[in-house]
């Protein structure tokens, strides 16, 4: 492919910053042809689960070849260590903080390596910021070309997020959490029809869901189904469920907020 | 030209989620030599009218070719309809909820298409999420040069927005709302020199702008011209006139909120 | 080098507005090939002087050839001066209003050009904004490879910013200023160990900090090394030191605010 390699750039620095712009000048000085595409910058300071739920619904989105940078990096500067993930056709360049987690739940890692070269930093290295000095020039390189094997050592004892659980409670109820309330309101759980077929098999569907004390019973196919007022369930572009309402928000609506349970009453059926 | 095909993406999908990040995915697989340039993700969440307003302000800046993406879009998944417009120099890609109407108002449509043609989406097409799985391919295919047509049917009932009207009270007056405060805290209203040609001739000028019950008499041509904490009207750079003041928000002086009422007395003179 | 120019772009402009995406139509109209590097536009409106902060900490992390527009303008259309100021291997575009004054301090100036040939700006030019129709399309030609010389005459009685100062109290104490407060609630100072070193010689590094009635007396290397809830000072990324904490905002913490004077007392020692 002709094109330039895309490398995509997250994190937690907010889009007042110089950070954002130190970064990409240092991507670009050893890769001037690299294609920087903004994600976001405004992940909850040093909020690793956001971080990791924000890549993992769109980095499959991408074409192959592309190059993952996030950096959500409360440790910076301590002795966690700097990793490359390589899942085919994609890499990942982050901080050893479990940021890659959720991603690695749903396309396993072939090899991860621990950046120990520092031939591949900016210097001189401070302690207070790797996105500029270390995680921007080694993903510039690798969109070089540079072997993910010439950085450092492959490790298999990476941090492993623990990820919020979903359990089966009984035979026609789960229990999950939301994972994150977006700009609309919508709460979205790690509740997943997926789930569902592996902890029950495939003959079930969500009958309500029960989160703060309310009950959500009606279940809409897209956001401008239901009357306004009113809240629903609904499938989620990036397969959760999620709690919406129609042009209002739903956690408003309901008093739902991140890391609340969520209880989902199962019923026969095929699917959700 | 050599230079690749520039596509521009405006949509109320906030900085901090994911949702950018995946349209910008599903944009480049299909075509990854598109160029993608932001405007603002942070129009206010389902406000069409805003959407119009920013794009109408931006588009004709942009070169020959360019292909602008807006979706703000509280139907998505209903029945509403997904749209190209031809206006050359320019293709426009968006739902069919009135976000053109303001551009149509300045640049008539030579044709508007019906998305219908499903071998241009992303499969499984989510039924919360056309910006990713709808919208954004298509503009990235028609950056690869794919005829307009061969998306869908020509239509010509298309939606069209009703538009905050602007209209004479008297044959020295006229009246028309706020648009629009912006960061500067400048409220931008839909009333503008050509307007005033249209409806009363060529020779009148604004005498004063009476809104909120305060009476702004003071004209400026540039923003740094009045004394501070004096309210005063000013050609704005998108043609319409705006309530301004000098290094602060002349929203908050005079109490100002989009969708205010705004009087303008005339007098004679040569235009404003 | 093949790749295409890099033109940085950073403002006050607010990222919900259609001004940035109108500058950047513009900058292309002149120049395809440029390839725009948001910084930020979130920059506090018409503050030059974090502005001046923004662009200093970034702007030697981009290639040689990079051109750095920044627009922050409250007096856009008086007469004030628009500039370019070349100091290889960079090139600033920006108003002539002191935003350039903290580089200049780093990086000398070896010359200065007054923008006064209309037949690089974009027509009609605006009384308020600039960056459209002056700015940006002037950057857009310098990419082009234009001499700076062919936009105007050359100056020397541009504006320059009254930093805030940096002085010694006595053979053992300095005092500065809070820069800037951070998205993380660092608080960064205008004191550097570069500045130590001006003022006292070599042999003397930080004992405490002083500020807004508290005493900080601990001096980290990275964020994650002091335990919660203690501020300290640590060296920043741009070489100032700050006033941070371990996961929380030391603002907060301290109740810091922009602008609050710093007393710094120095012990013997090497550098800080």
């Amino acid at each position: 492919m002709s094109a330039s390699p895309i490398l995509t750039f997250s994190s937690d620095f907010g889009a007042r910053e110089y950070y954002t712009g130190a970064v990409k000048g240092a991507i670009l000085t050893v890769n001037p042809e690299a294609r920087i595409v903004d994600i976001s910058h405004e992940i909850a300071s040093h909020d690793i689960l956001e971080a990791a739920f924000t890549l993992c619904c769109f980095y499959s989105t991408f074409p192959p070849g592309t190059i993952h940078l996030i950096v959500v990096d409360p440790g910076v500067g301590s002795r966690r260590r700097a990793l490359i993930a390589v899942s085919e056709p994609y890499l990942f360049v982050a901080p050893d903080n479990g940021v890659l987690s959720l991603v690695e739940e749903r396309r396993p890692f072939s090899m991860v390596v621990s950046l120990e070269s520092p031939q591949y930093f900016r210097h001189p290295v401070s302690t207070t910021f790797h996105a500029r000095d270390v995680f921007g020039p080694v993903a510039a390189w690798l969109s070089r070309g540079v072997d993910p094997m010439s950085f450092g050592p492959e490790i298999e004892d990476y941090v492993k997020l623990s990820v919020p659980p979903v359990r089966k409670i009984d035979d026609h109820r789960m229990e999950g959490v939301i994972l994150h309330i977006d700009k609309f309101g919508n709460a979205i759980t790690n509740l997943a029809s997926s789930r569902i077929k592996k902890l029950f098999g495939s003959d079930r569907r969500p009958a309500e869901f029960r989160v703060n004390g309310r009950v959500v019973d009606r279940h809409c196919e897209y956001y401008f189904q239901e009357k306004a007022g009113l809240a629903f369930s609904i499938t989620g572009s990036s397969g959760y469920y999620e709690i919406a309402a129609k042009m209002e928000s739903a956690a408003r609506l309901l008093g739902l907020k991140r890391g609340m349970k969520v209880e989902l009453i199962l019923q026969p059926g095929n699917g959700g």
